[in-house]
């Protein structure tokens, strides 16, 4: 039996939902892949951390921080390592970037990843920041010292993306990419359909918890701008940043277009669009537009989707549901399963 | 450098499209994975067949048979070997079973597949009978012999369903399929609804290509009820066979249902619905429904489309557009991929 000792750099909402998950399958990964997970350590920016090396309870750290507020600072395990720190010394096999996005400069995030990758431990980022402004360097790096380093959060929660198109669109051409990938704006746009004005709008979406205090990284199309960037780098070896994105967001749509748009049988919808053509050159644009209100993409209970154009598979369509959490904790797990099959030997 | 050795059972539509991909890609394969794939043997029912352990010329094997109407028998690779002594015989890694369905009893696919299996060859097949009514036999057996065992064409062709649920969802339980997976009744709902008359349509169908003289496999929904079963039996650990599904064909689906659904603002679709509850016990059916007409699986450019329900990852659904029989070849192709990971050490 094998062990895989995770470190855990951020415990939020998911590294929480990880974190259930990763307890409620322990024993089948046990029984299925003959490793033993163990979260050996947990960091967090102001809350404390959490370090052991035969294991930490999750249920108890999630009930510390849920009850408390903070970890315990008097428990057996209750440590002042940060982040960096825990990256740079402790004794893991795979760590799990998880600490909040720094939309314009993918920091300390990529400083974290860069540190586990030199030291020659896996990598899972859930933080998009590091695969928007460093993929090729991580990647290249993760390559150099036969690590794995993944990454299937990034876009639309755990729907399958990137692993997806790594053991399923092998040796396909992808030269084009469409996407609604914000699902914040997504609701925005079609709570306006509605006719609830844009403060209720706001006001609901903070309490529901899904809307920041500023929510100006999804209304001017950050968010969406760094996930093209992403899914363009990663599936089109495309070579962007956020800032290279045609980007325009939704905050000049107004019910006024909305209501037109309705009068010519359309929605408002804030796409992505990615083309390489046949010389490599790469346009990508994130804008609102109209879309006709029988298209797929215009679908009430969508959450976000993408389409993929190959060569060899013609058009794939995928839709993602449901707003939960544990979407997003499974995409980090999914990663790790990843992790564990490639230290089972998996290519 | 590793060689793959691949033994072609059948060379149709499924066949040819393969091959094409596979001469397009080999020598990123050999790039890639460090491994020469060659293909060493062909088989056909009545036109012949190839074999040469060098590898044989898949363009100038397509020609003889487009051009020839069978394999060249003064040709220096040419035999007279049958499927099944092939399967028995020669000396191959990989059987890729594309012969012809019978959608009643699976075989004789199921038994060159056993062959290969029984022998500690690898398999692959395109041919959903031995899936639908032998899986768990034919799994446990590859399972035995430390054999890969792949069938991702079987259903919706390269659409990424077995490969993407074995990578992607990983430890997901999955309780509730939908899906509309024929896509020959999917094409004839959809003339209908435009008014064309049946006879018209069946015509062109057959203009076409896509339509069987006979095309009662498909509007009885037996095949339907095939990839219901091959679904649930993978995904769901179900123990169906293609007769246990409760299923009810299109053909007394009449212009005039579908226009009394269009009054109620829905279109009819043959439907696919299978679950399985709490206790383990699982229900199947295949039968035309209404479905709203702004509905995901009402999309007028779909051919196919499926909805995997999941205790960690919520609703997923995977829409399938372009008939292509390319998608087909790369369903077969994508298999040879997990073959040659799976022979590089990947799980």
């Amino acid at each position: 039996m094998k062990t895989c000792k995770v470190l855990l750099l951020g415990y939020g909402v998911a590294g929480k939902a990880f974190a259930r998950i990763l307890n409620k399958t322990h024993d089948d990964i046990l029984k299925g892949k003959d490793i033993d997970v163990k979260v050996v350590g947990i960091t967090t920016g102001s809350r404390g951390s959490l370090v052991y090396q035969d294991g930490l309870d999750l249920a108890e750290a999630t009930r510390q921080l849920e009850e408390d507020g903070c970890f315990d600072p008097k428990g057996p395990y209750y440590s002042k390592i940060d982040s960096m720190t825990a990256a740079e010394m402790l004794d893991y096999d795979v760590l799990m970037e998880l600490t909040p996005l720094n939309i314009f400069t993918g920091q300390p995030a990529t400083d974290h990843i860069r540190a586990a990758l030199n030291r020659g431990k896996h990598a899972v980022s859930a933080n998009k920041g590091p695969l928007a402004w460093h993929y090729k360097e991580l990647r290249d790096l993760a390559k150099r010292n036969r690590c794995g380093f993944f990454f299937e959060t990034t876009v639309m929660a755990g729907t399958p993306t990137f692993n997806m198109a790594h053991h399923c669109l092998q040796f396909c051409e992808i030269d084009k990419i469409e996407g609604i990938l914000n699902a914040t704006t997504n609701y925005i746009l079609k709570e306006m359909a509605k006719g609830v004005p844009i403060d209720t709008i706001m006001k609901t979406g903070r309490e529901l918890g899904f809307l920041e205090a500023d929510p100006s990284m999804d209304t001017e199309g950050w968010d969406a701008s760094a996930k093209l960037t992403v899914l363009m780098n990663v599936l089109m070896d495309a070579d962007l940043t956020p800032d290279k994105i045609d980007r325009t967001g939704i905050t000049g749509v107004t019910a006024e277009d909305i209501a037109a748009a309705k009068e010519r049988g359309n929605v408002i919808k804030l796409m992505c669009r990615g083309t390489k053509d046949a010389d490599g050159n790469v346009t990508a644009t994130v804008r609102p537009e109209e879309i006709p209100a029988g298209d797929v993409f215009a679908g009430e209970d969508l959450v976000a989707v993408y389409s993929l154009y190959t060569d060899l598979m013609g058009k794939l369509t995928f839709l993602q549901y449901g707003l939960e959490t544990t979407q997003t904790g499974y995409g980090v797990f999914a990663d790790l399963c990843r992790v564990l099959d490639f230290m089972n030997g998996a290519v």
